[in-house]
């Protein structure tokens, strides 16, 4: 059967191209699996569509596609290709540029020049976190969105949309934040959607169903990450629209999944050290907030990439799994390229 | 006789326990000896009380212990961690927490949360630079600490007691220091306890003699990297408050340590580069008080850390020591906990 | 006719270390060549005089050097400070001081520790960086020289001349910028010179001039490089006075050289790849004045060692040439030392 597959995968180029590009948006969430990328990219749509900016949707399909057709120019290995670990950080940094920048022709050449150098990047960062056996994660997306938001301040033809204004951090004041049960739960839901840059609570529950398509425990761990941040953030008493709008949940979510299922086996002590990863993901969103206002961009996903980093790295026989076997009830494969 | 000790500390895990935390609050300092740090808690609480904040001696001892038992948690090697490894940058995390936020229930939450985060960051760390053979020293404690502080900001019930409000970064004016010789002196003990955040002439008396206790040495160059920062801080027209507060000597203090005698042999060629290394820590300190202006939190110890890297990289044949071996008058062991 | 050379080198050590010293200016440019690196001297020396600022040549020649004295002191190894690479990023530490900060005693005491300290930084980042076998490029000058630029913010007695005063960043507005033929030339051939902090097309021409004298690709890479960045800048909006200037030139010099003929051959493939870092470094660039606007330092070379990086650290099979191989016409030697 598998044999098959491969053949027939072989045998038409065009169908392997689709599927390692829908194994690249499902690996954004560490899934190797193309019907949960599918649900992902729906999920995308849809909230691109209800916030009519269509733009960010058909920026994370071009950033997905240019992305991978620079790793093949590169010639990257073929097995990491063919298992998306080369389209999810183009497609991320496809969602950004349109979500933070204006709808301009020029801004999708920029997009185009910013997702070939999410690749590069990507291959940069893996052979210098290779050195540790830990994977790069989105840190390629964050890196280089982060040089394209802050050039945008420097060319007055890659105008800016919607970025924060660069100011000195206050301490955060204002209301008691009065959330109904219900409203807490849309919260939830869009920090899921958030990983993508998206502020809808139906994309959350659809990005849910694509996890539990491939594993069931990723699905479980992504709830449980956008619960505890959520109500972590709002006890704490974080700013109200960021909470509202999921803000403290997309970066959470990761972590737990990434900690809880995908790098370490999903015992007691592993969930128990995932939740203080996502615990410290949660402080480390804020901190960002503070660190990042004078220079007016967001965080992106860095508080899920440097927490998940500081939790990896010690390496604790809490049972870790290879990178490259299958756990649980689904196929999650390793999220670092081969060097 | 070593025999002994080793069987009595086995059969006594509670006098164990309380042996490895001592020396990890002798490790701040590089020293491997529980008296060492004994005399160290009580500078630190002479300080905290004189201060009428004792809530940073408590804090200093939560976060030691709650770094230690976080540490055999992770069931680190037994070696370094009863050398005190694992403790000296929880401490540290700990008395920086309540010197900067106010003294709340949920403060200490936060303080034990950010411990324990801080052991799990120096097992990261010393992956990390395990590579290049240099410890991660206190960067454990700058790089937690950074990110609680700096997340306070965001939480409206994590509030800030006394962290410089955000600005932009202004060439330093004003009158000319004017001190007297005992000025001076006073303002350099406090560089040794502001190791600690102790602003606190006795308590740099008290630590002085807690390194003379295990090492002459190490007291020696604590004393001329003081003297050394406080007088090119002054001459150089630093602001007189920063100055006389011991400010610009609690890094070169532990920059010359480290350089001097615990990961070189002192030799003329050695001292005349941890003079360089001390001098240029004063630099990096003045460099952090300007970056970290607009983002409103101190630089804690990482002008040492920074500064004791960039000396201890190059690896020159200065006739370096291996980090296990015992040096001096003393019992200095290795401060990077075995991988 | 070599082992002449050699011979006579080894008698006459004042020759040898000239020899030395005039390499370490051709290094800059990756040329291991004593007239290039003459050439290049004369550029600064001619740019610096026009410019009624002479100290920022004679800083030039004192940082390098003192940075060359100190590798010699620290006994690093023969081949490489012979090829010069001790002596260049001290050169541009030793131009940068005198350029950003008061003609006065004290800053030339402050450009020697900087210069001195520029040369421990380049050994310990090469062990750092020879983990992934890429060079320091010339990091360790922008590393040091922004702690020092930094530093002088809080120093009364080091005074600022020309930093840009610290603020929070905006979106670039103003006039299109609207140059003749004859103001593009000239800005192009200033950005070759800004390498060295020049502000002067004639000493732009001098240096292209330098580096045909080596290597016919370098000339041709180094005038492609800035002719490519200053069109980019100038159609995306930037500012007008910094393209003038040639500041969105020099670090795409330095990328273009480096990745299109020194780290890799010149084929299609490796001009196409070097294109896209080139460009780039034109972002990163822009990136870097948003990011330090609020702490008033320049990002010195800090876009090309960024891009670069980025495009070596992959290793594609680009057919990438060892570093200590001649290629082309000259004798490009490779610029990182040996461990």
């Amino acid at each position: 059967m598998t044999g098959t597959t491969t053949a027939a995968r072989s045998a038409h180029p065009a169908r392997a191209f689709i599927d390692t590009n829908l194994r690249g948006a499902g690996q954004v969430m560490f899934m190797n699996n193309p019907i949960t990328g599918a649900l992902i990219l729906l999920a995308v749509v849809w909230g691109a569509i209800a916030a009519r900016m269509p733009q960010v949707a058909i920026g994370a399909v071009v950033g997905l596609i240019a992305g991978t057709l620079t790793a093949m120019a590169l010639r990257v290995d073929t097995a990491s290709l063919r298992q998306g670990l080369y389209g999810f950080s183009p497609l991320l940094t496809g969602a950004a540029v349109p979500t933070f920048l204006d709808n301009t022709p020029l801004m999708w050449t920029y997009l185009i020049i910013g997702a070939a150098t999410t690749t590069v990047v990507t291959l940069a960062l893996t052979t210098v976190f290779n050195t540790w056996r830990v994977p790069a994660l989105t840190f390629p997306f964050v890196l280089t969105s982060w040089f394209l938001m802050l050039a945008a301040y420097q060319f007055r033809k890659v105008s800016i949309s919607s970025l924060a204004q660069p100011m000195l951090p206050k301490p955060v004041s204002g209301d008691r934040l009065d959330m109904s049960a219900a409203d807490l739960a849309t919260s939830m839901l869009k920090g899921v959607a958030q990983v993508f840059l998206i502020d809808n609570w139906v994309s959350g529950l659809i990005i849910l169903v694509a996890l539990a398509v491939n594993s069931r425990w990723a699905a479980a761990l992504a709830a449980v990450g956008t619960i505890v941040a959520t109500l972590l953030a709002a006890g704490l008493g974080a700013d109200a629209t960021s909470v509202t709008a999921g803000l403290y949940g997309f970066s959470a979510v990761l972590t737990a999944v990434a900690l809880g299922c995908v790098f370490y086996h999903p015992t007691w002590p592993v969930l128990l050290y995932a939740l203080l990863g996502t615990v410290f993901t949660v402080f480390v969103q804020a901190a960002l907030n503070t660190a990042l206002a004078p220079i007016g961009i967001p965080s992106f996903t860095a508080p899920f990439v440097f927490a998940t980093w500081l939790f990896l790295l010690p390496k604790r026989d809490l049972t870790p799994i290879p990178h490259h076997r299958h756990i649980d009830d689904g196929v999650i494969a390793g999220t670092h390229p081969k060097a």
